[in-house]
C-alpha cells in the first residue's frame, strides 16, 4: 500500500446555515481546500461525500455536490456510519489513494440539519439506535448518554463538576475558532445551573445539530512530494463496530469499538497514545469526551473526570483535546464532524491554529463516534519531521 | 493492485417481504453466500452495506445489519449512490481487498420498501433528481424516463413495440428465477395495453419497488486460489458521474456516465464490447435497457431498439441481457440490485444457472445506474479459463 498525505483541507462556518443549500455549504470548503492544496480541480480523480441524507429535503446527494463542484464526470457516492460518516468517506478515500487506485481523491462532509424542527430530528436521531428493541420505547441519544453518565458516576466517582468541565472547556475554545457555532464562553456555573435534558445531562452537556462542511484532499506520496509544503501523512486508520442495541453491550462506561480502532491505530502507525500530541474526540456529550479519553489510554479508565477538571486537557495539559470547540461548542452537523475533525488535526500540525495552536505537536489523533458507538474511527496523523 | 475474487454470493426473494426486517433480509443472503464459499465468517475482516437509507424505519443500517450478522467488533459503513449503491459498495470493497488493507470482504445490498406506500416513495424518489430547479415542479421518475423515452422515439424511430419487446423478454426470464418478484410471463399485447404511467410509458415498461437482498464475499487472489473452485474475478471497474439534472444535458438518448463508465471498465479488463457474454443492465424503465444497450457499444447508437425486438438480447441472441428478469421482473429493491446483479454475472460464468443459464459464458458484466444516470458503473467479470 501507499502512504498517503493530507494536502489541502476546507472549513465553513458551522452553525445555522439559512444562507445556503448544503451543495453550497459544500463548495464553501471545497474551495478553500484547493486553494490551500494549490492543485488543478482536473487532478480530482474521485470524491467521498459523507453525510446523513435523510435530514435533507435533497436526496442523492453525492450527486448534487458533485455536479455543484463541477466535477462530473469524476465518480462519487456517499457513505454513512451516523455521526462517524466524515471518518468513513475518509478512510474510503485513504484506501483507493493507498491502493493506487487513484492519485488525488476528494472528501467533502455536509450536512444541512436546520431543514428540520428538533423534534423531528430527536426522532430520527432515536432511529439512529436499535428501532425494534429501543426506540419504540422512546430512547433518544440524550437518554443513551445519560445511561452512560450515571453508570460512570456510580463507578468511578465522576462528578457533575467534572462533567461540566469539558463543557467549559470546550467553550473557551469555541472563542478562539472562527468557524465554530458557539464563540462566547460558558462558566462552570452556568453549565450546571442549565436546563436538565436527561439527569444527569444538562444543556450546556450536549452538543447541537448544525448546519456546516468540511473538506479534505489525499494524494499519494509521489503527488504529494511535489507540492513542496511540508507534509501531513494519515499513517493510522482504525475502524470497528459494536452492538448498536444497550440491551447488548456489557459495559456502559466504555465504547467497545472505540478501544479497538484506538488499539488498531496506534498499531499501525507505530506508536502508543502517550506520544499523541493534540486530539479531537467525539464529545456529543459531555460524558463521551471523559469516556473517550479513557477508551484511548490518554489515562486509566475512571480517571477521565479527574484529568478533565484538572485542566490535563486544556493547551498545556497533558493532552489536549478538542482545541477547536469540540462537537459541543464548534456544532455538530453529523456528516461533516469527522471530516471537520481530520481539518483541525491536519491544521495543528502544521501549526496553522492561531490562538489555540498546540506548539509543535508533530502527532495528531481524531476519535469519531457513529450512534452510540456502532461505529468507531479512530485516526493518527504525523507531520513530516 | 493485488486482483480480486468473488468467492461467494447469496441472494434472497425480492418482492413484498412482510416476513422479514431488513437486518433479517440481509441474513437470508449472508447465510447463503458464507455457505457457498466455505469460509469461517471471523475471517470476514470488513463489511459494506448498500441501501437507501431513507425507505426505513430502522436507520443506521450498517450498524443494524453487522450487528444481526454476528461480524461485531469488524468495521461496517452504508454505501448510498441511489439505484447503483450496490455497485458503490462493490467498488469501494473491491478497492480495500485489491488495496491490501483487507483479505476478504463482505458486500451486502438490502433494502425494504414496503414500508413507505408508494406516493412516498414516489415523492422520495423524485427528491433523488434535482430538489432545487426539477422535483419542486413535480419531476418522478417515470416522467425522466418517458423523456428519454419519446426524444429516443423521435430521433431513431424506437417504436411502442420495441419498449414492450424488452418487457416481455424479462418476463419471460423472471419466470426462471426462482428469487424473481414477477414469475409470470407477459405477452405483447399485455404490455401495449397497460395502463399508462407517463407517456409513451405504461405499468409494464416500469420495474416494481421490491423488498430484498443480495450478497457478495470478496478475497483476494491468494485466499482465492486456496478454496480449489473456480475463481470468477472482478477485472474491470468503471465509474462515473453526470450532472443530475436534466436541464444540463446535452442529449437525451444516452447516459453519459453509462458512456464514461464502460470505456473505463472495458480498458481495464483489456476487452471490448464484443467479448462480453452475458450482462446484466439497469432496466429501471424499458427504455433503460435500450439506452444501456447503446451505451455498452453493444451496438450503435438507435439500434438498442431493433436490438430487442430481433431477440439479440435473448439467450442464443448477439448478447443475452438481463436473463434473470432483470430490475422489470425480478423487482428493484434499491440498494440490493447492483449487489444482485454481480450475484447474477457471477453464477453465470459458474454455469449455475440452470433453465436460463448462458453456455459456456467467460466474461460477463454489470451496469449499475444511480438516479437518472448521475452515478453509474460498470463491472467485467471474467471466469479463470
Amino acid at each position: 500500500m501507499r502512504r498517503v498525505a493530507i494536502i489541502g483541507t476546507g472549513h465553513g462556518r458551522f452553525g445555522v446555515r439559512d444562507d445556503a443549500t448544503v451543495q453550497e455549504l459544500a463548495f464553501e470548503a471545497y474551495r478553500e481546500a484547493v486553494g490551500e492544496a494549490g492543485i488543478d480541480p482536473k487532478e480530482i480523480a474521485a470524491s467521498w461525500i459523507a453525510a446523513v441524507p435523510e435530514y435533507h429535503k435533497q436526496r442523492s446527494l453525492a450527486g448534487v455536490v458533485q455536479e455543484y463542484l463541477g466535477l462530473n464526470p469524476r465518480p462519487t457516492w456517499l457513505t454513512e456510519a451516523a455521526c462517524a460518516s466524515g471518518s468513513a468517506a475518509l478512510h474510503s478515500a485513504w484506501t483507493a489513494v493507498a491502493a493506487g487506485l487513484y492519485d488525488l481523491a476528494l472528501v467533502v462532509g455536509c450536512q444541512k440539519m436546520s431543514e428540520l424542527e428538533t423534534p423531528e430530528i430527536l426522532a430520527l436521531m432515536g432511529r439512529v439506535g436499535d428501532v425494534q428493541w429501543e426506540s419504540v420505547f422512546g430512547s433518544t441519544f440524550p437518554g443513551y448518554y445519560a445511561l452512560f453518565a450515571r453508570r460512570h458516576m456510580e463507578r468511578y466517582g465522576t462528578t457533575r463538576e467534572q462533567l461540566a468541565a469539558v463543557a467549559v472547556k470546550n467553550h473557551d475554545y469555541g472563542v478562539l475558532n472562527e468557524k465554530a457555532m458557539f464563540r462566547k464562553p460558558a462558566s462552570l456555573e452556568k453549565v450546571l445551573a442549565s436546563a436538565p435534558v436527561a439527569d444527569p445531562l444538562r444543556v450546556f452537556d450536549c452538543c447541537a445539530n448544525a448546519d456546516g462542511a468540511a473538506c479534505l484532499l489525499l494524494a499519494s506520496e509521489e503527488r504529494a512530494r511535489t507540492l513542496g509544503a511540508e507534509v501531513v501523512w494519515l499513517d493510522g486508520l482504525g475502524a470497528a463496530s459494536a452492538p448498536m442495541s444497550v440491551l447488548r453491550r456489557d459495559d456502559l462506561c466504555s465504547l467497545p469499538s472505540a478501544v479497538e480502532a484506538g488499539r488498531q491505530a496506534y498499531a499501525m502507525a507505530g506508536i502508543g497514545p502517550e506520544q499523541i500530541q493534540v486530539a479531537a474526540v467525539h464529545d456529543c456529550f459531555t460524558i463521551a469526551e471523559i469516556i473517550a479519553l479513557e477508551d484511548l489510554a490518554f489515562c486509566a479508565p475512571g480517571e477521565g473526570g479527574p484529568l478533565s477538571e484538572s485542566g490535563g486537557t486544556r493547551i498545556g495539559g497533558r493532552i489536549p483535546v478538542n482545541v477547536d470547540g469540540g462537537l459541543k461548542a464548534k456544532g455538530h452537523p453529523i456528516g461533516a464532524t469527522g471530516v471537520s475533525m481530520a481539518v483541525e488535526i491536519v491544521r495543528q500540525l502544521r501549526g496553522a491554529c492561531g490562538a489555540r495552536q498546540v506548539e509543535g505537536a508533530g502527532l495528531g489523533l481524531t476519535h469519531n463516534v457513529g450512534g452510540i458507538g456502532q461505529y468507531c474511527f479512530v485516526n493518527v496523523f504525523r507531520r513530516e519531521s
